[in-house]
């Protein structure tokens, strides 16, 4: 099934939006590979690696797309692993953007 | 005044070494540039960037750093934020490589 994520405009939210109520939120992670919501306005996943120069890599390939759509994950890098932490910090929550976004990282090849 | 950390090698720990007293580490701090030692066995330091790739770019520069000591820092990136973590997980807490390890991150020209 064709996901809807992957081909939506990763626009920033509108000044006074409110964030993704959680049921909408809910439904938007079906969409999503492994990603958990944290304390309702995190979206987080990790990512285990067999060295430190690939999980280097992968932050390099998440920091060329977060770049392209203007739209900046917090990201931890240790030797091996990668965690990324998505939220919309001007509304407090989540926004469809961190969705978005997590789906396309889904798509970078490991 | 030279820094001794600069061009010491940055030897790992060896089996069964103990982490540095805290004195010791005490005096190996007063080298490094703002750098904080927490819960006696982190070394910290966080660096503003007025961007997101320019934050990137110093998490490449530590990489390939980390990459050419053998030694590698925790680190957390956002949009214009770096965070560095030190520690030596074998031997439970802070090694003499820590401090050379900060030593040279703090050469990196930012």
């Amino acid at each position: 099934m064709a996901n809807p994520l992957h081909h939506a405009e990763c626009l920033p939210a509108k000044p006074g939006e409110a964030p993704l109520p959680i049921a909408e939120a809910d439904s938007l992670l079906e969409h999503l590979d492994q990603w958990t919501i944290q304390a309702g306005k995190y979206l987080r996943k990790a990512w285990a690696f067999s060295d430190f120069q690939s999980a280097l890599n992968f932050v390099n390939a998440i920091g060329h797309l977060a770049e392209s759509v203007g739209h900046h994950p917090d990201i931890a890098l240790g030797w091996g692993r990668v965690e990324v932490e998505l939220t919309t910090h001007d509304i407090g929550g989540l926004h469809r953007a961190d969705f978005i976004l997590a789906a396309r990282i889904d798509l970078i090849e490991l």
